[in-house]
């Protein structure tokens, strides 16, 4: 906030609010630099404490620091990039004469480097999240949709404590819990930016599984989020209904090779565009370019940051320039779309240690075959 | 649009280029005052028609419009309360040297008052979201909690054909499928906007079940999002364990008065506030006021609109005074909370008509008993 010469932050998304408060509330969080922190709560009520004071309106926040000896601020940082215009132009008014600027970028960097109360949190999401992946095989029957096989898995994950929504940054993701890909489902385009498409349900959220039948060699590749503690992991494994084609068996080998080869890469002062560039360096070699990261549509990354939402920063992708640090949180997600078969690759939650990735999802790598 | 002064408006949220262009997209949406509209695609690959142009962002829309021969726009509306500030500035250097204007209560309002063929959407819903709802008392097993048994209602709902998401205007309100209230929890405050709260799993999600055993005499409501055709219903049934007290019958019974009364109100000319204030009046006849929508903490609406966002103008809550209009979508839910026992009452989604709302949520309103 100081390297940014703000002498105030307002905070008052959900998502930031719990990072910064432990809580979703409906209110606002003021920072000062010279002051102790402050929550305005409208909602809920019934909470107390030295630093909680009760508003009904935003517009109630001036005249309250006023009386209790704030500064009135003379550059105030709110989350522009998370808010919509509406709420930056109210609050701007609120606090009138202040010049405001954009915090989410800061705010975000900040969040992408994890304490070890959010490693360990993250840690006790991974478990869970391998643990319930243990369970697919058996909620395979003959015949049934990859919708089916997703609902089933979705229950599962609920069962195990997963609170279902994850959070999303920005419009560039929509997703229910979480994608089941079958077959050539998985190389259909999505508007989204996820690693892979498919057609979707419906146009109202076109992403992930399409009502596609699974059926012997087609691979089945699981992501779904896993938000079992606040904090979200991310983990793909890929099924196969028998066995698969020697391509695909060949592009899974690949992905498990370059997984290995950026987890190595995963230390502080890595930069995410060289990861990137070594998977796509790796993909090529082994005659896979055409199809990594998708088919008539590929991802231009191989991983990005996790943590109270899917997509924080950094991202590993092309033009990625921000150094790694110990203590970010990266899901590494290298994946082939073979067409014929399907989807077939890997996804793991790892930390960034100064040895590389510790690996947060543990579970076997390989194909699991779970039908026939 | 015209009668805003605008000349042009640029749609760019995923919930209204499904609402305008009939899916989602990576992309904007140009509607011209005096052009035919233009869709400028980033994703999904693969889209074609006379009106889609693909661009890798959204800076060369400026180019292609003049080329196309669009006059520059002189006032733009853009999505003020729905994109970020930061997407404001972005759109708004595109068009440099238009005037910007928020279009998104325009945008709202107009949405408001649905087609035929939403209507039937929505009707589709109702009987699917209802059909549901009548295999509860068979997912009731003794013991449960009150997860387990939305865990159980969702799988039905995703089995039913549920995309599982809802949209939702605002961060006013976040969750998952819905909300499955069960005894004491019922009262709970939230610092969400819904009807009624629940502490729910999680700081970080803050509303809805909280893992209370289900036990004789207390009140089981299920109010789920439906979404099975990218229109949403909003439905509520009150079930009970075994006999709940007289006073819980007594508050259910006062809620389908409010409904009907409502019901017979929702015609056009009629304003949101007056059917508020109806329903505040009957609650006090009962002797029933300090428990009406929430104890604790008390929601101020007793009903809103519905479409491709669960939470759509108008509200019926004090100081809403839009008129209602043939074709508009209500979801009207009087609810009371009785501790000890926990929450009563009905929601059901209503067409606006001449004659009163139109139920689409087909299904009987008393308690349904499913304990004991």
């Amino acid at each position: 906030m100081r390297a940014a010469g703000a002498d105030a932050c307002l905070i008052t998304s959900n998502v930031n609010l719990f990072y910064a408060a432990g809580q979703v509330l409906m209110g606002y969080l003021y920072i000062s630099a010279s002051h102790p922190p402050l929550v305005f709560v409208r909602r809920p009520t019934g909470l107390s404490g030295e630093h909680i004071v009760y508003v009904r309106k935003p517009e109630e926040m001036a005249e309250i620091l006023t009386q209790r000896g704030f500064p009135h601020p003379a550059c105030l940082m709110l989350e522009g990039d998370t808010i919509t215009h509406g709420e930056w132009l109210r609050y701007g008014a609120v606090f009138s004469g202040a010049e405001l600027i954009n915090g989410t970028p800061a705010i975000r960097r900040a969040r992408s480097v994890k304490t070890e109360y959010e490693i360990n949190l993250m840690r006790q999401s991974g478990k869970i999240h391998a643990a319930v992946y243990g369970k697919i095989p058996a909620l395979y029957r003959v015949g049934m949709t990859d919708v089916e096989l997703s609902v089933e898995i979705e229950r599962e994950m609920r069962l195990a404590g997963s609170y279902g929504i994850f959070r999303v940054f920005g419009q560039s993701m929509e997703i229910f819990m979480g994608s089941v890909l079958v077959g050539d489902n998985a190389g259909e385009p999505s508007p989204y930016d996820f690693g892979l498409g498919g057609k979707g349900q419906h146009p109202s959220i076109p992403v992930g599984a399409n009502y596609t039948v699974l059926r012997e060699g087609m691979s089945v590749m699981v992501d779904m989020g896993g938000n079992f503690t606040g904090y979200l992991t991310d983990m793909t494994r890929t099924y196969s209904i028998g066995k698969l084609s020697e391509k695909a068996c060949f592009a899974h080998q690949t992905a498990l090779s370059i997984q290995d080869e950026l987890v190595k890469m995963a230390r502080p002062g890595v930069i995410g565009e060289e990861m990137y560039d070594k998977a796509l360096e790796m993909a090529k070699k082994s005659g896979l370019s055409d199809c990594f990261m998708g088919v008539r549509q590929q991802a231009r990354f191989v991983g990005h940051g996790v943590g109270v939402e899917i997509n924080e920063p950094p991202v590993l992708g092309a033009r990625s320039k921000t150094p790694l640090e110990a203590g970010m949180i990266l899901a590494i997600e290298p994946k082939f779309v073979i067409e014929g078969t399907g989807a077939v690759g890997i996804e793991n939650t790892f930390l960034v240690t100064k040895s590389g990735g510790e690996k947060l999802t543990l579970m076997d790598d390989q194909i699991i075959e779970i039908g026939c």
